[in-house]
């Protein structure tokens, strides 16, 4: 399934980014393909792989704050594999040009 | 932590309230705190409780669907109890007055 | 169409209370129907009226904030009214029971 | 600001992939920078823009289904442009390594 994530700190002020980055760190160790965007991060994977990624992400930033939003959406489509890349290929397809990404 | 859910199958045409209502029996059986709204539950427990009932319901779906979007949103904040009742009741509190719920 | 919103702003410590409960001043006041849940406030209403409100409560937000947070999800389903009472009748007829709400 | 979004027809079974490139073909050509990721599509600009943008994407999909999910969310940060390319750069260099996207 494919997973997107996001996990904010309450008490930490404007800039998150030095709790953003360690999230990231345990994202690109975590050996789950996934991509990087602007407002979150898309992961593929099966529920057990995804789940505990986003929990060790989530409670790291717990670990340094007294309150933390982490939304998640998640997308389960059956006998699909490689929709990380597949799914903007296959629009880029459709629409016979390239997208920005 | 606070955690809203929905789950919606995405091949069972406008009136999704047949698998809508299969999820809330399990969340009902679960004997976690939990409030229905329009558009999601929220639940009240730990992530163990918590994930493990969003798993059992998501997988209902998924047994009878070829592709299903959940939404989860956590709300995570430290030696808070009973917030699920506790963040009304708080902004009602602020405003001096009763709001719609 | 029935809208679910939460607004957070991010430079105000744990507690966000005090720019919530204003964020619900302007909802109450609106005369839109509106449901308060622990995670966010749903209403009902056409795009610009719902829009229009929700604009309003990030802008009062943004006024006393240098990062603010938003979030909104949309069911606009053709034909249909008072779902914001509607939806969770309707599954407890199927249900046959009461739900916790 | 920064605003990501979704849109998803209930009741075109399980491929979205034709009413999904048409909502691409108008952001692509709107004008407004965006970055298209498998979970959504994050653009930047006002409030004004980017809303009459979403307006337009959504429409487009309920004029051929009865029922539409639409999932938004908003990071308003002050003072601060071209977040759609700076927030990953700031990560990178945080982090001294490039990161997928």
């Amino acid at each position: 399934m494919l997973v997107q994530f996001s996990i904010v700190p309450l008490d930490k002020g404007v800039s998150v980014g030095n709790e953003v980055a360690k999230v990231l760190q345990i994202i690109d160790n975590s050996g789950l393909p996934y991509k990087l965007n602007p407002m979150g991060t898309v992961v593929e994977g099966k529920w057990d792989e995804v789940m505990a990624l986003i929990r060790k992400c989530h409670e790291e930033t717990v670990n340094s704050s007294e309150r933390v939003l982490t939304s998640i959406a998640i997308d389960d489509r059956k006998g699909m594999q490689d929709r990380i890349e597949g799914k903007i290929k296959s629009l880029e397809k459709r629409l016979n040009k390239s997208l920005r990404k």
